[in-house]
């Protein structure tokens, strides 16, 4: 499987993040890259393909503030990375905000994913190497895998979170419609619900989204991911959640996925977009499933197995030791 | 005119906010409450009104919410004040969920209110000192002084924030309409907007919400408080937002005043609620306006003039060492 990966995204480098009540180092840090890049042998850079594909997808003013922030925060004084403390839960709608801090609510849900001055740089190359593993697999390939970091499924249309900042996974879909295809499926095997992905594509039959996640009831991001959300308008039914207990290891993972494998089978995509993380893993620091290193190339074969063409995007995983292991077994799998 | 003050609002001591990217020593502090007291004399004790009236403003699970969050946050190992780290900025609906992270971002909309060890018991008798100094006012008297702390024009039905956790302005006005009275108009002159007092009536027709605020363009709580914020369903044209830009005097602070009043005058109340904040000081330390001392008093005569049976409601005030006189001053023109 050709493999996308571009040094630009290591830019993005915050220091630290606020989580359960203090200030923590940034678990999303360019040390998972270098575990990675040391497991997967070698890869390609990404091609530029500008902005149109990302404002396919994100509106133009959350983009612009992207590209901003951090600037503007240091302009107003303040010193380390750029995030917000307060958030519009009720009644939000696109407003012209002045103050930083009001921008930086604004347009994020979280106060745990920091604007740090390479920030734009690197999100913007994670865009760029879905949208160039892309072009492998709509160019024939049976597969290709993008590299991208920071991960992008927690993040919106306008908003960003959960260290997501452009939703990758998104983008590509978004730019394989656009490209012709007509029936996007994706699939969300990390950890962590994608929130992002969901709320992007929530009203539309075009785009599948299926996701495996840790119940929202215990684990990040809480407000999205149950299972009664399906989608709404023409994109009712176009949604399945499947939220697992804390603890899940192989065979109820494997279950999961089955059921979520009958669901796409269902819709017969013309592509896959599969999100995955690997914060599956039993080691993971933040997370709770039980996954094995061994565990990974079986479900790869589950869903090769189904033939479709498959762009794989880099979503999420913290056990920096394991990491690049468990990604290559994944992608072994295929 | 007489003032209720209860002792047991003082056990609401938060130790720090997150404030502008970083822990800072937490404003609303117990010394507010200490300057005030040494200069507006003699007060009264709350009398409890129990549970009941609270409930008719704020929804019973936000309140067990706020009863159990501290001990919640212990039990899950975590030390010092609760505060949330992420927030369900779209889509928000009622949700049951376990992790107390979890249940204070779908319980608040910013970091820098934390619920202490004695929050819930300060907020409770906060709600009380408004209903006791408002049975003053419905048992005839021309006025009556609710000195609340913490403050609560931030609160929403089911969200705490700006230091807010209970509405007490929302509460008393309520309490007044389940009491008799007909139509009830809120004057918020606070230097914030009062968006949780905003929210709860905002599809109200018989409670009319007026606020003169710092422009949210700039200043807290951001996301409410603009000037096409009217009011929905039969609440339309009940919510007039007057914000006034960073720096503002007297002059343009009683223009704005009495183009409140005139809007009062036409809705032709039974009782005023006055949600009075002292933030607007020139020398408050987190707000921009440029009132003096000596202009306290005549903004009061201007309300007084008017000759609604008047309930004064505390809120925010941060300049510690003009914070009593201040009050006393605004106190002394009814
Ligand atoms: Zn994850
Ligand atoms: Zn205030």
């Amino acid at each position: 499987m050709r493999k996308i990966w571009d040094a630009r995204q290591l830019e993005h480098a915050p220091a630290l993040e606020l989580h359960n009540g203090a200030f923590v180092p940034h678990a999303e840090h360019p040390g998972r890259a270098e575990s990675i890049l040391a497991a997967i042998g070698e890869t390609e850079p990404a091609h530029d393909h500008g902005e149109a594909p990302i404002l396919r997808v994100h509106r133009q003013d959350y983009v612009d503030f992207l590209k901003r922030a951090h600037a503007d925060w240091k302009a107003a004084g303040r010193t380390g990375d750029a995030a917000g403390y307060t958030w519009p839960v009720v009644r939000r709608r696109p407003l012209d905000l002045e103050r930083i801090d009001a921008r930086l609510g604004q347009y994020s849900y979280d106060a745990g994913t920091p604007i740090a001055e390479g920030t734009w740089t690197g999100a913007y190359w994670s865009a760029q190497t879905a949208l160039t593993a892309l072009d492998i697999v709509l160019a024939g390939e049976r597969s290709a895998f993008a590299f991208c970091r920071p991960p992008g499924h927690h993040a919106g249309a306008d908003y960003l979170g959960g260290y997501c900042y452009l939703n990758n996974a998104a983008i590509a879909a978004q730019a394989a419609i656009d490209g012709g295809a007509g029936r996007i499926a994706i699939l969300d095997i990390d950890y962590h619900h994608g929130n992002g992905t969901q709320d992007i594509f929530y009203d539309r039959e075009d785009v599948l989204f299926v996701s495996i996640h840790a119940d929202p009831k215990t684990d990040y991001p809480f407000y999205w991911g149950h299972a009664d959300e399906a989608g709404e308008g023409p994109g009712e039914g176009a949604n399945l959640n499947i939220p697992l207990a804390r603890g899940t290891a192989r065979p109820k993972f494997q279950a999961a996925l089955d059921t979520a494998m009958d669901r796409i089978r269902q819709f017969s995509p013309d592509l896959l977009v599969l999100s995955f993380g690997a914060d599956t893993f039993s080691g993971d620091p933040i997370s709770h499933f039980r996954l094995e290193t061994e565990d990974y190339p079986a479900l790869a074969r589950s869903i090769a197995s189904a033939a479709w063409p498959t762009l794989v995007v880099m979503e999420g995983g913290y056990a920096v030791d394991d990491l690049g292991v468990n990604v290559a077994a994944f992608l072994g799998g295929f």
